[in-house]
C-alpha cells in the first residue's frame, strides 16, 4: 500500500520547565500547522550545539511536551560533534547530551537523539492497512536514486495523520519531497 | 559479493587552466592518496557558491582533469540553492552552474553535478566478480538503518581499487563508514 513522506528537518521539542528556561515570557508562536493533529512549528527557533560547532535556527515544534528532545540528523551530527543513538521519540535512555540555546536562557540536556523512520498510524487506518500487531515494515523507493529502506516503525495514535516521517538524509539519498507517496512492503 | 565502502564528502575536481585562474601560481600539494590509484586529495581548498549560500573549504582532488567538476550531494545542494543533476563523473552536458573561489581568482561553470553511487572495478575484479556486461547493480547496507540501494553504477578502468563510492548522504542515511563492507546483488 501507499503512503505519504513526511520529511523532518532537525528540530525540538520543550518541556515546560526548559521552555520558560530558554524563552522566559516570550510566548511560542504558531508558525504552520504539521500535518500530524494539533502538532504545529513555532515561529520561535534555538541554537544547537555541541562539542565541535552550533546549529542555528532549530525549529521548536509545539505543543509542549513532557520531556525535551533535540531530532538531529546524522549528517547534523558530524557537524555538532555529537553521536545520537537511533531512537523513536521520547524513548530518550541514552540520549546524547546536547546543549540549547534560547533568547533567555540555556540548557544542557541528554536530549538528542536521531529519530527512527517512522509512520504514524490511527488505529482505523491500521485495521484498513492491513497493519494490525506489526512493530514495523520496509518502504520501496522509487526515482533516480531508489531503493529499499527498513526499520521503519509503525507509530499508533489516536488521531494520527497516516504518513511516513523520513529524517533529511534518508529524504536526501533517495532525492524524496514532501508528500511524494511511496509503497510500504510487509515482508522483504 | 561483497564491496567495500568509499564515502566522497563533496569536491572538486579542475582542469588546468580553471587551477590556473583559481591558484595562479600556488602549486596544488599532496595531503592525502586515495584509494584509486593516482589519485589524491589536496591541502588546497576552495569555496563553492550558489545562489543562496557558499561552503568553504571544499577539498580540490587531483591529478588535474580535462574537465571542471563539483560534486556535492542533496544536501549540498539545498544548502548552496542549485539543482544540480544525478550523472556519473565526467557527464557534464547539463550539469548546473557554479561558482568557484580560490586564492586567486574566480569562476563560474556548468560544473555541478550529484554523483552517482558507483563502484571502481579493474577489468579482472570484474571477472573475478561475475560483473562482465553488467552496467549497474544493487547493493545490499545492513545495520540499524539498513536497506537496498539501486542503480549502483559499475565503472570500469585498467587500475581501479574494487570500492563503491557514495556520497554522504546516501552514506549518513544508512549509518556507514569508511571501509565497511557490503553486499551487491546482481538481480533484484
Amino acid at each position: 500500500m501507499k503512503v505519504m513522506v513526511g520529511i523532518s528537518n532537525r528540530h525540538v521539542h520543550l518541556c515546560e520547565d526548559d521552555y520558560k528556561i530558554l524563552f522566559g515570557d516570550i510566548p511560542l508562536t504558531k508558525r504552520n500547522d504539521l500535518k500530524q493533529p494539533g502538532m504545529y512549528a513555532c515561529n520561535e527557533t534555538v541554537t544547537i550545539k555541541g562539542s565541535k560547532k552550533e546549529i542555528n535556527n532549530v525549529r521548536v515544534l509545539c505543543p509542549l511536551r513532557e520531556y525535551t528532545q533535540v531530532e538531529v540528523s546524522k549528517t547534523d551530527s558530524y557537524t555538532l560533534g555529537v553521536t545520537p543513538p537511533v531512537r523513536n521519540s521520547g524513548d530518550l535512555f541514552d540520549a546524547y547530551p546536547i546543549t540549547i540555546i534560547g533568547p533567555k536562557g540555556e540548557i544542557t540536556r541528554n536530549a538528542c537523539i536521531i529519530a527512527t523512520r517512522h509512520i504514524h498510524i490511527s488505529k482505523s487506518d491500521r485495521i484498513k492497512h492491513n497493519l494490525i500487531d506489526i512493530e514495523k515494515v520496509s518502504v520501496k523507493l522509487s526515482g533516480e536514486k531508489s531503493g529499499i529502506i527498513d526499520n521503519v516503525y509503525i507509530r499508533e495514535s489516536d488521531e494520527a495523520f497516516f504518513e511516513m516521517h523520513l529524517d533529511t538524509d534518508d529524504a536526501n539519498a533517495f532525492l524524496l519531497n514532501n508528500d511524494d507517496e511511496v509503497e510500504i512492503i510487509l515482508n522483504r
